[in-house]
């Protein structure tokens, strides 16, 4: 049976989704009984070379939402507003919607969720995180039945590349960020993938789907890659660690903790062999163990099939009459201020290399609770690089510890201080 | 509301999934919408301790498929018959079933996906391939928009596990294999899974997804890892690879080709890291790129998570009035003999130390239109060991030259000879 899907954006991702579903379309129907028809797509700049034909063309977005033809709208232009409320628009005239936008899911999920919930037609995302990858479908669907214990999401190609590059290559941030810039794989402002915003997004769906708790974007304890040296990198890489940008979503003390930050991650864990632009998210639960989804974050091919996949099981939803539930199911729970969160630390100082020197920096961290599961030393002369890797302590106590060994005079510099991830819960 | 579940078999997966049906009766409501109640568990020894309690027990099958306040079967018995017989009386009678049991779904799939889609209700089997890991939903539905180029597997958690271990410790096969029985990780009998056929079994389901063709485990070509030299483990490694037993299913001339064989994956590649007792699917398509799926491939936990993922989307099917159809779309296709796959190979071979063995044994390959990448030669005295990567050349071109290279005076032996992983079609 056909359903008509209008497509608002046709950028790389909206395009590569018109081309196929013109391409596949018999393909598509054999395999699932569903027929796609493409109606409109709704796109800025009229004149621009598309790959689909361009009577399918259209710079009005709220006449694809109205069209009769149109029973099914996929939103792929970004940003929240018009997005936003033509997602709303036609959800209200009992529109299936597929989008890929996560700002939008992360500022607005749970109103969208409502609006679906009380129209009875579905809303899916699954290219809002992960790009290409089945996250949000295997997360709802295959794990319902698991309590998760914690997730962690490489969820940022753009950092996971600089980082990697800054791994591979020993070149500094600023010079590999260039570089990315060039090669397309950081964009002209890269605020938000490399201060962690784009992160923290993801982060918040990802934890409304493994926890059922909205925690939104602006809540999410978020650092970004900025800070980092290559100095770190090489240092971690001594110690059997590598450094990754983590989103970090985790049942703690009876609530939940969402958190986004560069995270030193043991060489042997799956997540240290996830480089590049990839993306990957690493789950554990206590009967489900430990599950690894890996694949390509962010482009044209992999987001437009993880749409189509999405496009697809709401057409068949529509046509079965099947009244479907948001993937996110938000019931009650907290949310565990950071502070009280506990990790490990990997820290570096530079320090006058003088007599007593060790003992005093041993002593803050003792007086704050805090203790040292390793140090190692390097330099002669004057100066003298100080790596400690501390034990589990709360957050606030390490900050805490920073600060006061930030104002010793034997201190010359808290050059570095980056978390190390913590043992499964 | 409330969904009656009856189980057939209380082993390990059939326990810890009634321990979860009784302890998360709550939490699944709560999220899912659907009142999943535990009625019968159907098992072989009524003596025997289980992890719920025994008012829930019996030994008659069939009064459990009968029983009108089961409304869903869950079958985890395993073995062909009697599950088969009582998977279809459950179909016939209306009832959706969920199953574990990849030797029946190898044999008897397209029997019972048909007496499913007559009934209009639901045949699910996530935990039929990859343990816990979410795959069957992800391959069917994900990626329904995609025409995946090949799909390869580590699907057999005992034959990776020795292989791993081999690996480790450089210590002969029949050692680890003795190791892996005492430790549980091989079965006493252990032909299923060195000998390739468990692996098979599964390569016929994910070709059946991935493809829409139906192959059958017999027709799969399938060599197991009890001819495998830890000598070729460790040369291997040299060489920058890893041997792994591989599903290996793609679409090729116009068919589909599947084939369970030990393989030479490269160091770098995301399969050579999945080590121990760990499962893992690499999916490769021209739009989506590469995707991996790992985690744990048996056990009770994963296993009976995987089925409970099922268990709630059938009983929402159930509870909406879906009909829906099997995640398997048999289509047409055909299945190209094993013959004409081409492939890399890695070959071993002792040859007598003496002038003009290179030339005469490059010869033999030459003459059946085998071309060599590299040759690694190392040896003194009489004997010397011939270590030889070719590149790409059909199967039966490649097993002519191997019979012809045994048949010379000078070579005395074709000590190994194993395929290498081919570059993404």
């Amino acid at each position: 049976m056909r359903v008509g899907v209008g497509v608002l954006g046709g950028g790389t991702v909206g395009g590569t989704l018109a081309r196929k579903l013109l391409a596949e379309r018999e393909n598509i129907a054999a395999k699932s009984g569903v027929e796609l028809e493409l109606v409109k797509v709704a796109v800025r700049d009229l004149d621009r070379e598309r790959p689909f034909p361009a009577e399918y063309v259209t710079d009005d977005l709220q006449s694809v939402v109205d069209d009769p033809d149109v029973q099914l709208v996929v939103e792929l232009m970004g940003g929240i507003e018009p997005a936003g409320d033509l997602i709303l628009r036609a959800l209200a005239a009992g529109k299936p919607v597929v989008t890929a936008n996560k700002a939008l899911i992360a500022e607005r999920g749970p109103e969208i969720f409502e609006a679906a919930t009380a129209a009875g037609v579905s809303i899916l995302f699954e290219a809002a995180v992960g790009g290409g990858i089945p996250l949000i479908r295997p997360l709802s669907e295959s794990l319902a039945g698991e309590r998760l214990n914690r997730l962690l999401g490489i969820v940022n190609g753009t950092t996971n590349y600089i980082l990697s590059a800054m791994d591979a290559d020993g070149a500094p941030y600023a010079d590999v960020l260039a570089e990315a810039q060039r090669l397309g794989y950081a964009e002209a402002d890269p605020t938000a993938d490399v201060g962690g915003g784009d992160a923290a997004a993801k982060a918040t769906i990802l934890a409304g789907l493994a926890f059922g708790v909205w925690v939104g974007a602006d809540a999410v304890h978020t650092e970004g890659i900025d800070g980092i040296d290559t100095l770190d990198i090489e240092f971690a890489r001594d110690l059997g660690y590598c450094v990754k940008l983590l989103a970090v979503a985790e049942s703690v003390n009876g609530g939940v903790s969402v958190r986004v930050h560069p995270t030193l991650v043991p060489l042997d864990h799956p997540l240290a062999n996830v480089r590049g632009a990839h993306n990957a998210v690493f789950v554990e639960g206590p009967d489900i163990g430990d599950l690894l989804f890996m694949g390509p974050g962010a482009g044209g091919g992999p987001t437009a099939t993880a749409v189509l996949g999405d496009v697809i099981d709401a057409a068949r939803d529509l046509l079965a009459g099947t009244r479907v539930a948001p993937r996110i199911k938000l019931g009650e729970g907290s949310v565990v201020p950071f502070g009280e969160i506990s990790s490990k630390w990997y820290i570096r100082l530079e320090v006058a290399d003088a007599p007593g020197v060790l003992a005093q920096i041993a002593g803050v961290f003792g007086e704050h609770g805090v203790s040292i599961m390793s140090v190692w030393q390097d330099g002669r002369g004057d100066d003298a690089t100080l790596l400690l890797v501390t034990h589990d302590a709360p957050e606030a106590a390490h900050q805490a510890a920073v600060r006061a060994l930030d104002g010793l005079d034997t201190v010359k510099q808290v050059a570095a201080a980056i978390r190390v991830i913590s043992p499964e819960p």
